[in-house]
Parts: structure tokens; sequence; C-alpha cells
């Protein structure tokens, strides 16, 4: 299968659970509920669903299982957009090519909006009955992974970092999140130790890839195709891998960090091979 | 045991449960790790750790099992409270006696220590093993409860509500917190079908009862007990009891929630009798 179908395969499954899930909420206020539903289907990649969805199905041949920690990773990446698009944190009025929660509903409800994802984040979660696979969830998305990860990149505003210091940010504000959705699915699916640790290793790595490859695009593709602004990292004068290190040294981390998560995937035959195309689509794509 | 001493004894416990859990957390900037524990430790009154752990006690006699429930529900309060401060949502500058979290952080941590303590409430919960538990505080928490509640709450600012539509409000923005935590406690210490309905009764209405009082003393209190400015319902145009029904009808139905709640406790003995002293607590306090 190619990986654009593969993405575009567990996107529609996603979305069906999804919508599943916002069909057993009762009684929520209409602006609430056409908020939440706003920003979760604004036509994402569904990147860390793919993942946590493949891993389960690589260790058992199926996805069912790590379904609810798709979803609900999922969320979780969706409220804090929302959060990290509000005038206080990166004041950002486009997104996917819509305008931002905070533009259309106002302030309080887009902060709202987000709070009421990230809790039914976990409520979806708990239908895994499997308390190690939400606790490391909550921790990666919490003060010693994302939430502490957007701290670090509003303190680095308008600082210079060193490459050790961009990693660490970037290993927690994107990376912890889609390692985790790697290590959510394979858990789910039933992975043994070792092949934990292998998968571990790749969503690591791609993790890496992924953020190399978003600060590239951020200066070589067009904002039709990006659906927000170009350049805007420049304009915030937010550290980056391109203004760091340049572009072409930019482009060599990132093929590392692909070959190095191709090198994690090993041990698995052929039924690794759509993670394959993924880690090196993710240096590829063009949005 | 007087309420004083059992608020007391089971606010000590918490806290220093509450600071276990933030020990096993490392590397968190430092900033992030500040504010967090800044509103956690304001010195509130734990009432909702009391409940959850009060009612462990009542069926299993034992406390300990309610911990992590009690915990995470004390942070989602938090959390809320953070974020219904904020410019956006009510606009406070103080709380319990001290400057706001936004007042003293800014905005984006603020917002951010409020998304960090709801993730981490759901690290904490998942230590209960109860996936069950886990679902029923994410529900109170979210869309179906506290963040509809204050949906609610920001719409219904500067219209006059029905007795019906505050009752609504007041069960989604506070009531479901108060209900859930007595109903996890009761759940993680055991409790048969029977017990657990009447547990759940006296948590729906002691909630009720202590919104009602809170409405009350929003006018009859002094700034210097209550740590926040009086009046500021009058000052916003909320709609409260005291302004729906007049003073002697709020009290009226406060008292009324009280007697409910005690009819709710009558299948229990002299276990339940600090759960009894409670409910009268709830509407005789003066803070």
């Amino acid at each position: 299968m190619s990986v654009r179908a593969f993405l575009a395969a567990k996107a529609a499954k996603t979305e069906q659970a999804l919508d599943a899930y916002f069909a057993t909420l009762h009684d929520v206020p209409d602006t609430l509920r056409e908020a939440m539903r706003y920003s979760l289907f604004a036509g994402g990649k569904r990147l860390r669903p793919a993942l946590a969805l493949g891993a389960a199905e690589i260790v058992c041949g199926k996805d069912t299982a790590a379904m609810p920690a798709a979803c609900a990773i999922e969320m979780i990446h969706t409220y804090s957009l929302i959060h990290d698009d509000l005038p206080s944190m990166d004041d950002d009025a486009l997104r996917r090519g819509k305008p931002t929660s905070h533009v259309v509903y106002g302030e309080a409800i887009a902060i709202l909006a987000g709070d009421a994802l990230l809790t039914m984040a976990f409520d979806v979660a708990a239908r895994a009955n499997d308390p190690r696979v939400l606790g490391e969830i909550a921790r990666a998305a919490g003060a010693e992974g994302m939430v502490g990860g957007q701290v670090i990149d509003l303190q680095s505003e308008d600082k210079r970092l060193s490459l050790e210091q961009l990693r660490h940010l970037h290993a927690c504000k994107t990376g912890a999140l889609i390692r985790v959705s790697v290590r959510a699915g394979a858990i789910l699916g039933g992975a043994t130790e070792s092949q934990l640790d292998a998968l571990t290793h790749y969503g690591q790595h791609i993790g890496l890839a992924f953020q190399i490859a978003d600060d590239i695009l951020d200066i070589t593709s067009t904002e039709e195709v990006l659906g927000k602004p170009i350049g805007s990292d420049i304009a915030s004068q937010k550290s980056t891998y391109p203004a760091l290190v340049g572009m072409d040294e930019s482009r060599r981390l990132a093929n590392e960090a692909v070959s190095s998560a191709l090198d994690a995937l090993k041990s698995f035959g052929a039924e690794a091979d759509t993670f394959r195309a993924l880690a090196r689509y993710i240096v590829e794509r063009d949005s």
C-alpha cells in the first residue's frame, strides 16, 4: 500500500471513530460541541492516529485495539493547536487554511473547546482499559512533554538556541506525542518488549525528522499548500533548524533521522514496509 | 471528629500525596512547575478530596484506595479556577486572597499551567487502576459537565435565567465534579451498588447546597474572610440564587438540599456521621 493510501485509510477510520465518540456525548452546549468539532475535523493529516493504528497492525495484524488511543491522541494534538494559536501564545489567525478557533468563536470558547477536547481524550483513552497506556499518554502530553515544550518554546522567542536546546524543545513539544502514538499502538497491539523498544526508537527518530521537515517547509512551501502563512517562524524569530545550521545541514539531519528510523525497524519483515515508506514520506512531503 | 478536624486531616493527607506526585515529575521547566504549584497549593479547602477520601472510608474503613482520584480531582478543580479567572473568561485578579495565576505569570503560562494540571490529573487518576472511575472523572470534568457548565455560564451573562436553568448551570459547572468526587471514592473503596446510589444522591444534594451557599456568601461575607471581592456576582450581573429568588428563599433551598443529603445517608450508621456534619457545615461556613 502506498503511504498516501495508508494515511487516507487510517484517517477515514479514525474520523469514523471520532464521530462515534462524539455521538456518545449528550447535553453539550451547541457552541461548545461545534467548536470542538470545528478544530477536530479541520482536515488534519491524522499522522498520530496512523502511527498508533499502524504500530498495532505491525505487531498483531489488526489495528482495532489501538483505536481509543489513536483518537485520544488526535484530540490532544487538536487541543494543543487551539491553545497554541491563542493571542497570548503564537497569535495565529490561520491553520490548515481555515481561521483559527479563537478567530471564529472568541478566545473564551477556544480555550474551553481545547479544555473539553483534552478532557474527552482521557475518557476515550480509558476505553482501551489499559492504565499504563493512559498514563504514558498523559505524561507525553503534560508538563514533562508537550506542555513543557510549549513553555520552553515561549521562553525561547527572540533567543538563539543551541542545536541541543532546539532538539530538546522539539523532543518535548512534538516528539513526545509522536513517540507515544507509536508506543500506545504497539502496547495495545500486544507488542513484546523488544518489539516495543524497536518501535519506540522508530517513533523517536521520525518525530525528529518530522520537526526538521516542518522547519524546512515553513521556508520552501507555499501558503496555498501549507494552509498557513509561509515564513511565520522567521517573522516570530523562532529558532529553527534552517536558521541554526542552514538548509543543507537541515536536510542532512532530517535524512539522518530517517535512516535511524529505518534502522530501528530492521528486526521486522514486510509487515513494517508501510512504516518504512512513512519515514521517507515525512521528509519528502510538501505540506 | 469535628468537620473542621476531618477537613484539616484530609487536606494534610491530600497535600502530602500531591507533593509526592510532583516529586515524580522530572525535567519540567521551572516556571511551569512553579505556576502549577502556585495555584495547587494556594490554601484551598480540599473539599473534593475530602469527599472522595471520606466516601471510601465510609464503605471500607480506609481512604487509601481513593487517594489517586482525590488528587486528580483537586488538580482538575485547580486548573478550572486558573482558566475561569483568565481575562477572556471571568477576568478575576484575586483568588483565595492571592493574585490569580495570569496576574503573576502572564496569560500564556497561566493557560499552560492549567493544561498541565488537567493532563497530570489523568496520569495520577490512572494510578488507581480503574478505567471506569477515570472515565467518570473525565466526563464530569468535560463537555457534558464542568467545561459545559462554564460555557453556559459565559453565555448567561447579562441574561436572567430561570431557576431551572440556574440549577442546570450549577449541576454542570460545580455539581458534576463534587458528585464524582463522592462516587470515585465510593467505587474505589469497593461500594456495593446500593451504597454507591446512596452516596451519589448525597453528593448531588451537597453540590447544590454548596452552590447556593456560595451565592449567599458572595453577598454576606467579607473580602478578608472570602479572599476575593464581595459582590462580584452582582458586579458581573450573574444570575444567582439570591438574585433570582431572594435571600430567604435561597436559605430555604440550601437547607432543603442539606435535608435531602442527610436523607440519602439514612441506610448508613455512625460511619457516615462526618458526612452528615459536613452537609450541615457546607451551608453554615463563612468562607
